[in-house]
Order: structure tokens, then sequence, then C-alpha cells
């Protein structure tokens, strides 16, 4: 890698918790400096704008929390197994990036704001929600899942009902709302999506 | 009410749709000329500073908000038929204050932010959470409700996963997540909230 490269790189690494914990108008340039420990200059050097600089830093953050919650899964077998664990990485595997869930920070900052980064977080969402559907569609296909599992509708209950848990729990500090969303999807995964054979 | 009085509120009023779309920082002096029709002066003779405004800007749309999805449920004498209702209203009865829910936005905006944000977001958390509590509360004393149901953690189950569709809606601006969570919720409710004889 380019040295070029490499200082782009660790901007957008350095910049990533900024612009997840204050948003993209709060991220000061003075934030940005104070983490990269750069001028305007040097920093700007690397970007067109503070629009490009948040959605490299946001494609960054979202690609580290995604690998984090998606750890080990595809060692295991089962498919309905695999979804269970894709919860108990989302609870467990917290704080990659400091401030909390990427894509709902980003979601929500965004969704009467910066067309660039909702996109972004657009892709995000879909990327993650495609990925639950081909685990549903293949446990289908084997067997383990109910037949008339809709696997988009299962994926959106997962993600919406996590990552509102996410807000709960971040406004409060207290894991509760984290836990009782687990046991309540673990509970409907097996009662409901795994097939009754296996 | 006095003439000041009257101005301040529909200074309220009027910034509470800025600060529920553009966030906190987002929300510029120029905005909230445009929308109040007043010069800097006029807005911040009624408040200390900008956080007082936001504070007041939260609760004024939260008020609305939550008024409208409890809108008519003192009326319904069945517990979980209450439950039902509140999760219709909040899919139904959106778009009070435009911008998405002011409770998620504010939460999101200022769990690493302005701590007075932060705590009027958290006692509409808990406001919210209470009012479910003491449905669900009810329903067991008058055996609709099954007696080993645990009351917050069906009010943070709740709570989480609407607001989660909310996240998914305003990004996609697809009401699917909405419907999908509405029924996932409303199934719940019959099958192991609502006691067998009721």
């Amino acid at each position: 890698m380019r040295k070029g490269e490499q200082t782009r790189q660790e901007i957008i690494r350095k910049a990533a918790p900024i612009f997840n914990q204050k948003g993209y108008d709060g991220a000061a340039l003075s934030d940005l400096m104070r983490a990269t420990g750069l001028e305007k200059g040097g920093i700007y050097r690397h970007f067109a704008s503070k629009e490009e600089l948040a959605a490299e830093a946001f494609d960054y953050a979202w690609g580290e929390t995604f690998d984090s919650r998606i750890h080990d899964l595809e060692a295991i077998a089962n498919s309905v197994d695999r979804l269970r664990q894709l919860v108990a990485n989302f609870v467990e595997r917290r704080g990659i990036i400091p401030g909390g869930c990427p894509l709902l920070n980003t979601a929500i900052d965004n969704d009467d704001g910066n067309s660039v980064l909702r996109a972004r977080a657009r892709k995000a969402l879909n990327g993650w929600r495609s990925y639950i559907i081909s685990i549903v569609r293949e446990g289908i296909k084997a067997g383990e899942i109910r037949a008339k599992t809709d696997a988009k509708k299962l994926a959106t209950l997962m993600i919406s009902s996590l990552e509102g848990a996410v807000m709960v729990y971040r406004l409060e500090r207290d894991e509760e709302p984290l836990r009782s969303v687990r046991a309540h999807l673990e509970n409907y995964l097996e009662r409901e999506v795994r097939a009754a054979s296996k």
C-alpha cells in the first residue's frame, strides 16, 4: 500500500468513532484534527469533502461491525443455530466502534439529511438483510426451517427488534433490553421457525 | 395565557419539526429563524439557550406523539386489546411531528452528546414503558393476561421492535417493516400473552 493510501486509511479509521458518536453535523473539524493528529490540510488532502470522509468512515465502521456480528457463523452447520448465533454475536460483540451501532446512528442521523450517507446506510441494511435471508433460504432448502417462513419478514423482524433494543440500551446504559430481545428472538426461532423434525 | 407565553409556545411548536428532522447540532439558527419568522433576538428572548429550546421542543414533540399513540385507548376494556391498539396506533398514527419518532431521534442524537436532551429522552422512554407496564399489570389482575407475563420485558420488547422498525421504515421509506413488526407483536400477544380463557 502506498504511503498516501495508508494515511487515508488511518484517517478513516480514526474519524469513524467521531462520526459514530457525534453524527455528521456534530463532528467538528477540531474533533477530526484531534483524533487524527493532522491539520485541516493534512486531512483534506485525502478527501474531497467532509461528506466523502464521513461516507468512508461509515463504510469502515459498518464493515467492522458487520464482521463482528457474523463472527464464526460459517462454522455452524444448522441454519437456525446460525441465526441464534447471529443474535448472540449482536448482543455480545458490541462496541467495536465507540458510539453504538453505525447503521442505527447513520440511518437516524441522515433519514432527513445527507443523501450520500443515507445511501450508504441503505446499502448496509440491504447487505445485512440479504445475509439473513440467504441463511433462511438455505435452511428451508435443507429442511431445517419451516417451508412457510417468510425470509424477508424474519430478517426485518430480527434487525428491527435488535436495533430498537440498542436504542433503549444506549439511552439507559442497561443491557436488559438487549437480553430481553435476544431471549424473545431465540424463543421465536425455536417455536416458530425451526422445522419440527430437526 | 400572557402574550409572552403564547409566543414562547409558538416558537416551541415551530422549532419542534426542525430539531426532530435535523438533530440538535444540525438545527441551525437560520432554520429556526425561518420556521418561526423571528430574528435571533426574538427567539432567544424566550429561551436561555439553544439547549433549553431544544429540550422544550422535544417535550412538545414527544407529548404530541405519545398522545397519538394512546389515542382512544382508554375506551378499550380488555387489556390485551388495548396493547394491540397501542401497536396499531403506533403504526397508523405516524408523522404527527415531521422527521420520525422524536424519542428515537433524540435518543440516538444524544446518547453520546447533550445530557439535558438525553435526560428528556430517558424520561419519555420511562413514561411510555410505565404506561405499557400498567396495562399489563391491570391485565394480569383481571385475568386477561397470563400471570407469568413479565410486564417490563413485554414493554421493552414492544418498544424496541416498534422503534427499530421505524428506523428501517425511515431509511427505506417502505412500510413493510412496520407491518411485519405489527403482525409479529399481534401474534405474540394472542399466543403468549392473552390468558387462555379470555
